[in-house]
């Protein structure tokens, strides 16, 4: 890829990340990298393009993020592991956030997310089976599927739900993290029933590795909050 | 509200579910009931305020399908709460299909919204300190809010994600009503370690209810299938 093509998906990925891909145009992308609207469709001939060219790059990061297990697995494997689905859920915030919407307009980005669907889901059951043989976690193989459905789910949804309440949180990248951590928190007390051995030991640093306590954001409820009426929206 | 109002309501909803609100006009919802445009104006000024009457009117129903326990509950309780929030999803499908486009495109729906989450976290709450109370479910304060938020994230984002990856299962209802039956297994799944007593007892009969073996669908993998490149996404 030439030196222009990977700034024009640097920038467009900034961007879109902050402020939504429906509020950039290609015109505000080649404004902020200082090149014409003419080299830019150079590259790509349209935002779609950007779209397809920032997804294919955030799949090939996933598989870098979640390598295949080796060997016995610790309980720190299990922490890179959650940071590799914090760092995927931030790097990707734009297009988790408004996924229908790309998945409607581009059949073709619709055909590879499912691909991307099931090869995600056969990663992390790789993961999930190499940690429950390294006796950290203890499940059923139903229970381990559903399990990682879940936490597809729940890591693949999240992003959009907290962003939707609250958008303008996207203008502050510590804030706009902080949705995310929490996100993490809630993929931990998802595992932690099955968490066996040190994982288990582990389970209170885990948690307070990624729970989040600032309510100045709607984190769908902090687990330390008990007044739930009262968590604001600012 | 007048008839009328209702019908437009009804054939909106009807409508929306099964093509998808990007899909539908004002005048589409016209031709169906067989009035003139300016007559469907008269009731509803344009699309968002029929979006906005339709979730108002879903918001109401998800209160009557999950109402406050009351006394001891049992697990036949439990099973209607769980058909409760398949009925949910299943009337308001349109809208999980594609929450950031509506929160998006009317800054008042968001706000309605986020009272929403509050308000229907507030009652799964109530819900599940109900099932604790009557030795149904063992969980620490903690761990049962972070139960809720998953329990609500995976009801939320079900919809969407299944129909992103299946959009043509829109058009066949039984389908359709399949892939979100799948969302209430998965539920099942995420509840399953904190079941305590008859809950506990009649956890495969509540699997068995819920779980589909189907795979003329993309499932996001069925439980019962081991193999999961192989299913297809007909």
């Amino acid at each position: 890829m030439t030196g222009t093509k990977t700034r024009i998906l640097d920038t467009a990925l900034d961007l879109f990340n902050r402020h939504g891909e429906r509020n950039v145009t290609t015109n505000h992308i080649a404004e902020a990298l200082g090149i014409s609207p003419g080299n830019l469709y150079y590259h790509f001939r349209n935002k779609t393009a950007i779209v397809a060219a920032l997804f294919e790059r955030y799949r090939q990061q996933i598989w870098e993020w979640l390598p295949p297990p080796k060997g016995e697995l610790t309980w720190q494997d299990k922490m890179h592991y959650l940071q590799g689905i914090l760092e995927s859920m931030w790097q990707g915030r734009f297009l988790h956030r408004d996924l229908p919407h790309f998945l409607h307009q581009d059949p073709e980005l619709r055909a590879e997310y499912t691909q991307f669907v099931q090869d995600g889901m056969e990663r992390g059951l790789q993961i999930y089976q190499g940690l429950r043989a390294s006796g950290l976690i203890e499940a059923s193989d139903e229970d381990l599927r559903a399990l990682m459905v879940n936490t597809w789910v729940l890591a693949m949804s999240w992003p959009g739900l907290t962003h939707g309440l609250n958008p303008a949180a996207a203008e502050n990248e510590t804030l706009d993290r902080a949705l995310l951590r929490q996100g993490i928190y809630q993929i931990v007390c998802l595992e932690a029933p099955y968490l066996r051995g040190e994982a288990l030991n582990h389970l209170d640093a885990m948690k307070a590795e990624f729970r989040v306590g600032d309510t100045t954001v709607n984190l769908l409820f902090t687990a330390s909050d008990p007044h739930v009426g009262e968590v604001s929206n600012g």
